[in-house]
């Protein structure tokens, strides 16, 4: 038992109710106070600035100050795992009730905890290299249903490998940041030629992503059951896509440009440590993976994950409600498959799980899926319908994982789409 | 004209003939002296430390200390081609033979003019984003021919699209770093199950890829006839492929762990600059990209490519002699196409041209088309035959570009394969 998990905890600091951020979550991301980038978690509607707090001396003197003063959580993590147990222990019991070395130091208090609204919260990691898996069975087989053969919908090797494939780093952008909508080269079946111009097939995919604080060398690989060491946490990630532009562009090489325009991520970084307590089974692996792939425990995590659809039109509607235990493929084997062939992790890697789908439509994480390919639209409050995305909608995510005594969310990733130059 | 490509110039630093590296050329690389990492260019046999040299104040005083005394050459590059030509300007000035401040200053001479032997080479870029390309239809051509219909053996987006992927950054390594025979999953037509082993069909790929020094904004584009400001220089590229690995996971989101286990590059970046000389028509495009690839000017290079296989058991063989003139599409098209989206280009991005083959067979750049699958195995010397690359293999890669007046070169992209685990 991680000491800071106790569902009995409660903090001096108020936490409303259904917070995604009680004081069992304690998430790390970067803030930006008087041009400074910090390092920060938060607890409910709070942020606690970790650069002035080690500086104080309450988080003891095992951490570098420089670790808290920078512009991104890399070097933070880079400390590992068991740092991070640490340091989270140690947060945890400054905000206890039970103790008072922070609430009582008023000046320290007021220099340190921030009203989230009155900071600017930024990108939390520096990513250096970002890959996208294909993880979801149920969003595979509705691609493979819909665009090849739904007999055949799962590939041959799906079952066996957890495909993946590289994604743009540069275009990962935080919640709040605003996508235009892209242009590309699009093709109808019967059209002589492409044409260059604004996708017409703008869509999300509901995914998270996991973030590494450890790195392998080069040529050397990671062993299934220490996989777990190399995963820090997790964020909230929509991989955009256009889905004209990849039909079009995506043989023999896969997505390029239908995907890389952008990917929005949310701010916070939930540790797995935090998630423990909604570690389940996944779905039963048939055929039994090779031996590097098997893997002992349990690691799906069962986190529920919504799709809103907000518009100036109308209020935000609902429009998927699915759950990250629904991966076929877990993390674990995600990242030993990555490293099988000698591959280098390193720290502030992000890795996507592919879009989530679960059994039923409105557990499709996708447009693509939920109106699938267009021919069945979402019908809104306005009359309006939706195929795809339109102009100024926006895309709100959410995730949390609740049982009776506690909940850990990972907040938000709020997209506005906006219109073509 | 650029002064510095002058094919007049003659420096006072002896350049052997035949040499790479005239003093027009003039490329950057990272050395590492006394355990710091300096900017440095090279001529003939020697490096030329930038760090000292701009320290003696005889750059002037328009370079940034800070940009020399770096691991990596982004942060000089990243001051921009007009800086950049300035610089290379300046460098031809103080080695050409006309000029004496830096050949009689003794002691900053022997401080700054380093044999190459004496020094440790570095990794020239920190390279945010690598991309690769698939731009030789030569190429695409033995490959749809190979694995698909040798009557529609280009795809339909083939023509119309500068097809690329996403590839692993983290994994490009220096020339003279071994690499491993990568494992993975294999699985042949015929095989009830896929087994996980050492890959039998490692490849390599004779590519050249350039390398960014300016960034545009997420959502922005790059219009063609400015792609050029974009671009520094170029380096040779072996982008290592297992074949085996790759037919096994590629579909339906393209290659991914027969790639990421290590691509290898030269350690000296030429310039566009230093390459002018070499410019050439690329070939008849039809039919006619869409408006925003359309380009004016020769953008295609007369640069000579050679890749040689050596052994323990023989002395190199050559087994490879294209050109990267032969690229369908050119360089400026390529980023121009990336950024079409709005996809942001960063300082440092590394864009690969997939392999370049040819028209006639031993200007094919692969093994994979070299022995066409295997079915015919190259001879070696010492009776042996290869279809693949063999442990222990060396592969050396060249290029360089030559006429009656003066050779700009790359060096070498030097790598052994190690057994496998």
């Amino acid at each position: 038992m991680i000491r800071a998990n106790d569902p009995g905890l409660k903090s001096w600091v108020p936490v409303p109710e259904n917070s995604d951020f009680p004081i069992q979550n304690l998430p790390l991301g970067v803030i930006k106070v008087n041009d400074e980038h910090h390092v920060a978690t938060r607890i409910g509607d709070y942020v606690l600035d970790l650069a002035v707090l080690n500086r104080s001396g309450l988080l003891g003197v095992d951490f570098v100050q420089r670790v808290f003063e920078s512009e991104y959580i890399n070097d933070c993590i880079a400390l590992g795992k068991g740092m991070m147990r640490d340091l989270r222990n140690k947060i945890s019991r400054l905000l206890d009730t039970n103790h008072s070395e922070l609430a009582s130091d008023e000046d320290l208090r007021n220099r340190c905890l921030l009203p989230v609204k009155s900071v600017e919260i930024c990108m939390p990691v520096k990513v250096g290299n970002y890959t996208d898996f294909y993880s979801s069975k149920e969003h595979a087989t509705n691609v493979g249903t819909m665009f090849r053969d739904p007999e055949n919908a799962l590939l041959p090797n799906w079952k066996h490998i957890p495909i993946g494939y590289h994604g743009r780093a540069s275009s990962i952008v935080l919640s709040g940041v605003s996508v235009k909508r892209p242009k590309g080269q699009l093709k109808g079946k019967d059209d002589p030629a492409p044409v260059f111009g604004p996708t017409k097939q703008l869509d999300f995919e509901l995914e998270m992503a996991f973030v590494t604080c450890k790195s392998n060398p080069l040529g050397s690989t990671i062993n299934i059951n220490e996989a777990e060491e190399y995963i820090f946490g997790m964020v909230i990630f929509n991989d955009w896509s256009a889905r004209d532009i990849q039909s079009w562009e995506y043989v023999p090489l896969g997505p390029f440009l239908a995907k890389n325009f952008a990917s929005s991520i949310s701010a916070w970084v939930v540790s797995l440590d935090a998630l423990k307590p909604f570690r389940v089974d996944g779905p039963v692996q048939d055929p039994t993976p090779l031996p590097y792939l098997k893997f002992t425990g349990s690691h799906n995590y069962d986190i529920q994950l919504e799709v809103y659809l907000d518009s100036p039109m109308f209020i935000p509607q609902r429009i998927v409600h699915s759950n990250h235990k629904y991966l076929y493929w877990n993390m674990c084997q995600q990242l030993t498959h990555h490293a099988s062939n000698g591959c280098n992790i390193e720290v502030g890697d992000m890795y996507a799980s592919g879009t989530i789908s679960g059994p039923i439509k409105d557990s499709f994480g996708s447009m693509l899926e939920l109106t699938w390919r267009g021919s069945d639209p979402i019908k809104m409050p306005d009359g309006s319908e939706r195929k795809f995305i339109e102009d100024r909608d926006t895309i709100i995510m959410r995730a949390f994982a609740q049982n009776n005594d506690v909940r850990i969310g990972f907040g938000e990733v709020t997209t506005q789409i906006l219109p073509a130059d």
